[in-house]
């Protein structure tokens, strides 16, 4: 694990804490209870508490927070919920975190527009619950039930990006706060623009060191007329990637297509009392009309059969698709029953599907000398997977092992023509990794840009790339 | 039109053409025929000539040709075929222009990722043919046979957007020579990525200006089982415009939907020897596989039933379709037609599609008390649209007129929280629109973006955003 103890720190002062108080009054807390809570993530570090936390309810907070981190020269860290899992919401500087969880207001929906806007608070789910009644839904799903400033700022996505993409493809706009204090807003909600700079892409992502985002305009989809889920299994990986680069040149628009090994497969039966087959599989998800739904799914099943694909099994009552899709939601939990009490680290490359097959099978022989038991789920249709490694909490050398078999795996990624994050991010434990996936000049190019747009290095410091 | 004889220019001198010279051969030329090409393209300005142009091979030419530019400090600007709309190519600080047309080669076809990467000068159409016989195909269209390094950089759409998104969908990764010559690449071929800012989709739409795009690796699509198209025409642009928004809220996944007026239609008719009714109209492509497609447009005849749409006319023959597509391909020259001789500016608004019959209707309003012939085509799934007004080459009154209802147009786009340019770019010619609709607080972020990768002002100088 990287230390961040050792970093230089940027308190602030009696001062600047009378100032805040005066401000923010008793939403500005130096409680201990509330630092240590702000301080900790999905990651694997420990925890590192703010030297205080502030909660904005308004846009003007916002500002006035900024403003005041300025003139004391503190780091200010804008945070979400908290669900983040590279430590990108650790103040490892010290400073102020910005609590966004009080915004929590949809602000408009424009049904005929598709679009939707929301203060940066709002939770995902809380979101499709309150456009249920409109007919459409927000599809990017990351698993957790994350804040959409937060999932903004990762570059969020999950099962559903095969077919919705990402939070890059489905942002729309973005109310920015900026180092200086001042409100932007990166576009306007037309579908499309060539108006300048995209800097709504360039702040998606930017894990709130280049801005703080405090409003965000997405798009929205109808409710699909039909839904249909199947289930197939597999000898082997290969069979079953092989079958979704078929599926994928037929051009047929399959919504979800996740992927578990055995050892995932497994898990989740005894997690979920299921009983699949413990062989590679794959759970598909059709959105579409009724007929075209059943077309693309007929087709789906004769590809998979001529890759030796087994019991292609349907579900197309709700509640046999909630079955299956929930048992894969759970799939993280039923990984942590393998070895009770122990740590979890989950990996995050994604590589072009073609290489998915090799990535995985490279990297599941390295992982068979190791003395930790672990199991893979992946996003198949974007060459996304994820590890989920059981780590014994007490043990340095299982720490240390997996770290060594994380750094091989993001390597084989980018050897591949991968990244070494396909949706968690960079926070502070893959900084030397964006480094090997794009090179120091490449690196220099976003330095500049955080060193143009946050010259006094206050905006979550030490995130994605060095200052130096 | 805005005139830039004016401006302060950087000219290169005696021994920065002889070092050129030295170092391009008969690669680099003053000829003023060649020059005056390279100083022209689709906006209506005067022609504009560089100081000179060298012709890149190789992404070490345009190494050396920053390199030499950063020496001398004279302007570099990128030039692939010279079909911008806007002024984005002309050298209005002097210097040099980088002909990027002889990198013409396509690099890698990746079949089973659905991605090619090609250099900056391979031209849509090119990319097209050589690519057809692996059942894939790029699906952007922007009409003009544009190259794709140009098409990234203005962040191109065209008539397929609405299914495939634009070039901020479908880029996945770019090599780009930064202002101090180095070669950095975006992103890698993963279909998706969370690693640190988002350089490919910061490129994507920046005109020249914050680095030489070289290489463009995109995302291609198999070519669907079955298109099919249809023509429907309406009493009013209201029906015409409402049919969408319902076809759109339904989830029928359109793959191209285009609005003619009637005046667009009677010019379309006698250019194209075609007799579609003249009244508002709807021109309809579905792709998929065969019985989706008959599904989808089905439903769609449906919904235009029910405002009104009459003659809902089929083609789903490849050759009644090309009829149908080439009229609308045409449309431009068919609009040269109104009034032979003419000068003709095309507008770009895109808004809201909530808004559009709105926009359109004002916009018509606005036009009817012109001395000048006009018609409307758009891009109706995405809200763009494009009024092409004929102007008499001779009179300045008319330009006068013209530009005034451009700028009416763009401020009535932007209060209905739409952008100044869909998909033409901002050039020289929207510079001050840009300015209306981000405000100067979102300029000064794009400012500093550009002072931060470019501190010379060396790249495409004077477009986009102001230097000070």
């Amino acid at each position: 694990m990287q230390l961040y103890e050792n970093r230089p720190k940027r308190h602030l002062s009696e001062q600047g804490i009378a100032e805040f108080v005066s401000e923010f009054g008793e939403r500005f807390t130096q409680n201990m209870a509330l630092r240590e809570q702000h301080g900790t993530d999905e990651s694997p570090y420990p925890v590192c508490p703010p030297d205080a936390v502030v909660f904005a309810s308004s846009t003007d907070d916002v500002v006035r927070a900024v403003q005041l981190c300025q003139r004391w020269q503190v780091p200010l860290i804008p945070f979400g919920i908290g669900s983040s899992m590279e430590g990108h919401i650790l103040p490892i500087e010290g400073g102020v975190t910005l609590d966004l969880s009080r915004m929590n207001q949809i602000i408009a929906v424009n049904a005929e527009d598709a679009t939707v806007t929301v203060q940066a608070g709002v939770l995902r789910q809380q979101l499709n619950e309150e456009i249920r009644h409109t007919g459409l839904f927000f599809p990017i799903d990351p698993g957790a039930n994350a804040s959409l400033g937060g999932m903004a700022s990762t570059r969020a996505s999950g099962t559903n990006a095969v077919r919705y993409g990402t939070m890059r493809e489905n942002v729309v706009s973005l109310k920015v706060v900026t180092a200086e204090g001042k409100v932007i807003r990166t576009s306007s909600r037309a579908r499309k623009s060539s108006a300048g700079y995209d800097l709504t892409r360039l702040y998606v992502g930017s894990e709130g060191t280049l801005g703080i985002i405090v409003e965000v305009t997405l798009r929205v989809y109808p409710v699909p007329e039909a839904i249909s889920a199947a289930v197939c299994n597999f000898a082997t990986l290969q069979d079953a990637v092989s079958s979704v680069i078929d599926i994928m040149q037929m051009g047929i628009p399959v919504a979800r297509v996740e992927f578990m090994d055995d050892r995932a497969v497994r898990a989740v039966n005894r997690h979920s009392q299921l009983n699949l087959r413990e062989t590679p599989l794959l759970l598909f998800e059709f959105h579409g009309s009724t007929a075209a739904v059943a077309e693309h799914a007929q087709q789906a099943q004769e590809i998979t059969q001529s890759h030796g694909g087994m019991d292609f099994e349907w579900a197309e009552k709700a509640e046999e698709r909630s079955r299956l899709w929930t048992a894969r939601h759970k799939a993280y939990f039923a990984g942590l029953q393998m070895r009770p009490g122990a740590r979890s680290v989950s990996t995050d490359v994604c590589v072009p599907i073609s290489r998915l097959a090799d990535c995985v099978m490279q990297t599941v022989t390295d992982l068979e000398g190791m003395p930790f038991p672990f199991k893979i789920v992946g996003h198949v249709g974007d060459g996304n997977f994820h590890v989920q490694m059981l780590l014994d909490e007490q043990s340095e050398n299982e720490w240390a092992l997996s770290e060594e078999v994380n750094h091989r795996l993001v390597r084989r990624a980018i050897q591949m023509d991968g990244t070494c994050t396909g949706e968690h991010g960079i926070g502070i434990h893959k900084m030397e990794f964006l480094k090997e996936e794009h090179g120091e000049d490449a690196l220099d190019v976003m330095r500049r840009i955080k060193h143009a747009l946050d010259p006094a290095n206050i905006l979550n410091p030490g995130k994605i790339v060095s200052w130096d």
